[in-house]
């Protein structure tokens, strides 16, 4: 029996003059395609279609950057310390979290499952979302890629990213549950919760058949280019160490002074 | 005076409502463009030519995968420990370092250097790299971004971005010096140093008018996506916790037994 | 009404001369305490017993290295992409996941529920620990921190670490249970299972009082030294750039070759 | 010829029952050592004097924390976003780079090669300063680890660490010329710049032995048990994804408003 490899992999393969990505050769998709289509052949093994290529290249232009906010923040006060860029980047993407990226996968986990129970069911979608936001209400759950801090009135790229799947007639029943879920809030509670840009991520990810799993990875492919930019010009533009906080932005509240005896 | 605000940025803004890029409405640009463009917005603030974005777009599918090698090494360890995706990933961007990333961003560095001189000496670039060549072998120093350990007799990858570059007349002084380069060294030393794959994305990073800054950006975000792929693959389909070395892997050199009286 | 400040803070607290921890001068601490005893103050708010510094100095040594396991692994091929000292340590720091650091930390908090249960049922802790292992039994359930895939015969730290508990006289209900849930075992299915390292450094964690939410704490901590030397190790003694996988180590699964067309 | 073995390693070795570092049996060095002394097992393969121990305690207790600045702001970001305890504290270590822990290390290397001077030359270190000051001046060249921008007027930490120093008897010549500089920028500029915390921990890993590459690793060990402190604070107290600046808190300076068209 042939001894077990150390490795195993389905993504690519190698010899010495060549590489294959999903059997394609990988000289041929240099050649023909463009680097959104390419997330297509590696994470679903398939060539898209030019109107799912349209979709995943809004989404990911929508994440790109949002000037300074959390993952930012990060890359720049590591960058200012003096550190390669790969490290200020890699230390961004450590903050696309289970809050922020990781709700936006959440969703689309759910959203799968609520999409197969309307269709087991026989529910129309706007039925279904009645029928969730009831039951979230009644156990005092929230679900996850609605509202934003920085937006609370809504959000120029949520209406974008949206309008070009609409174009583009690539509107599947994830994004649909997800828009009818913000309807029946609003008609529920009065409020306006309006889906985010992590929470259209997601279900359009779900629409364009990627695996829930990998859904921070729409959010921090993209968003390692706006991290780049942030550490290059923290690490050109600034002069070093970020002091951040000073003692008078701090607030203490722990043991009070006391002696060692 | 008003007050220093505490952050300072000329990449993007954002108010309540909205958020610009490089000056555009962050709504035109999900509209209108495919993700490869907007890293010209985020980079170079403009927009490309459809030629450039051809050639960004062979060079980032270029590194996108190359099955199991270091960083994706990196990542399947540290995915297989129970980690979440985006920071089994954030662990393999921190292997594109100074050996590797860095290597091309030296060459990009060098090769606008000595482009530059070249103009300015009204060399022709095969005579400056027979030039460089010489002195290089002079002071006993290497140039980075040629030869690489596993794919010892070229590279289809690199021959196929030479030829989309040359396909949309893209080929500038920076690649072309390159090439230059790679003969003026086989020349002089009789041996076949192929410009590597990260040798042609640095090359044409500056033909393309990115700093140079940046060059291991372009390794980094498409590999960002291949890392996520072989996270993915390795937390769904393998059995958690990599031993990576057995004791017969390793050999011990230090301190032999010892007592500690 | 005082403006809320950005950051609020239990632990430290400083001003232009001066810092405090846990209340403490910075000076005293820096003057009285060894570094052990320090990580009471930090996470404890409290100054330590010279018995329970030596069962800490044990458990920290315990876990500052094992050669080339999953952890160091990573560290050394980041090093080898000629990456600093911290960032190649951080990269094996991300490797203490749920799986190995974790398992220890999931173990500290169900150690805690079950000793809590075992005091509210007044059950002597030998037989909570044949209740426990028969109701994980009936569910098909595993316990963590049982085992060692490098160690399956048993495991010379682990014995040395609760040696060191037991001669300060300060093996507590945490660790006793976790002996009792082991002879359990034994009992219940004929297979020795003993503790493993991650598993009694847990146990002890909780017996001196830490928080289970810090489990792995105890193993990155010290780990960080350990991958410190290997860091330090690769980047001095070896050639650059990890293979780690060549085309021979790798068995392919995925996609047969194709053609785009 | 026996096959190459994939990895090499002098700090530690392990079979199927027991592990040894630098040849001392691990269940003895568990049994008889502290976890600081252990750190001269694993850096210099060599069993401390008690007077050394109290040295490096006293270094690493004096970087253990310090509130929230850079890493530790680094970390509780990451932290607040819904990432596990090991990945929030790498992304603070990461921060620890050329500039704060890197200084340090520079200026233990440099203070290694000045120290080697001043003996060739036959010089005393309080002459060796003088003349090193002087010629900086004339370079305009910096020397790091002196002064603190929040600890404008001098540091309790760095003079407590000096005294344990002291009281020890092992201020070597690393600390004393380092200290020499210090009065002679204040004898040639009129300007008191006192040796900052890093520089005292840098100059005193180089009179303990320790390589300078280490450096800043008596910076990162010590920190990864604050950063922890302050990550478990944030997930434990704090509300989840930190906004860090509002739009109020950024001055943009790019492009002005612009249209793609």
């Amino acid at each position: 029996m042939p001894q077990k490899k150390p490795w195993r992999t389905a993504i690519s393969r190698f010899d010495d003059a060549s590489v294959e990505i999903a059997g394609y050769k990988h000289e041929d998709l240099i050649s023909k395609l463009d680097f959104t289509s390419m997330l297509f052949v590696l994470f679903q093994q398939r060539i898209p279609s030019p109107a799912e290529v349209r979709v995943l290249n809004a989404m990911m232009i929508s994440v790109i950057d949002h000037s300074i906010v959390a993952s930012s923040a990060v890359t720049r006060i590591v960058s200012a310390s003096g550190v390669p860029l790969q490290a200020s980047v890699a230390a961004g993407i450590l903050t696309i979290g289970d809050i922020h990226g990781g709700a936006g996968q959440e969703l689309s986990r759910r959203l799968e499952e609520w999409v197969a129970e309307a269709k087991a069911e026989g529910l129309a979608l706007d039925k279904k979302a009645t029928q969730i936001v009831k039951s979230l209400r009644e156990k005092g759950e929230r679900v996850e890629g609605y509202g934003h801090p920085l937006h609370p009135k809504g959000d120029a790229r949520v209406d974008a990213v949206i309008a070009v799947a609409r174009e583009v007639d690539l509107v599947g029943p994830h994004l649909q549950l997800a828009l009818h879920i913000s309807e029946a809030i609003e008609a529920a509670s009065g409020k306006s919760l309006p889906l985010n840009i992590d929470g259209v991520v997601a279900a359009l990810a779900s629409d364009l058949g990627f695996n829930w799993r990998l859904g921070r990875a729409f959010i921090f492919i993209p968003r390692a280019a706006g991290l780049a930019a942030h550490a290059m010009e923290e690490a050109t533009r600034e002069r070093g160490w970020r002091k951040v906080a000073t003692a008078d932005d701090i607030e203490y509240d722990g043991p009070a002074s006391r002696s060692m005896d």
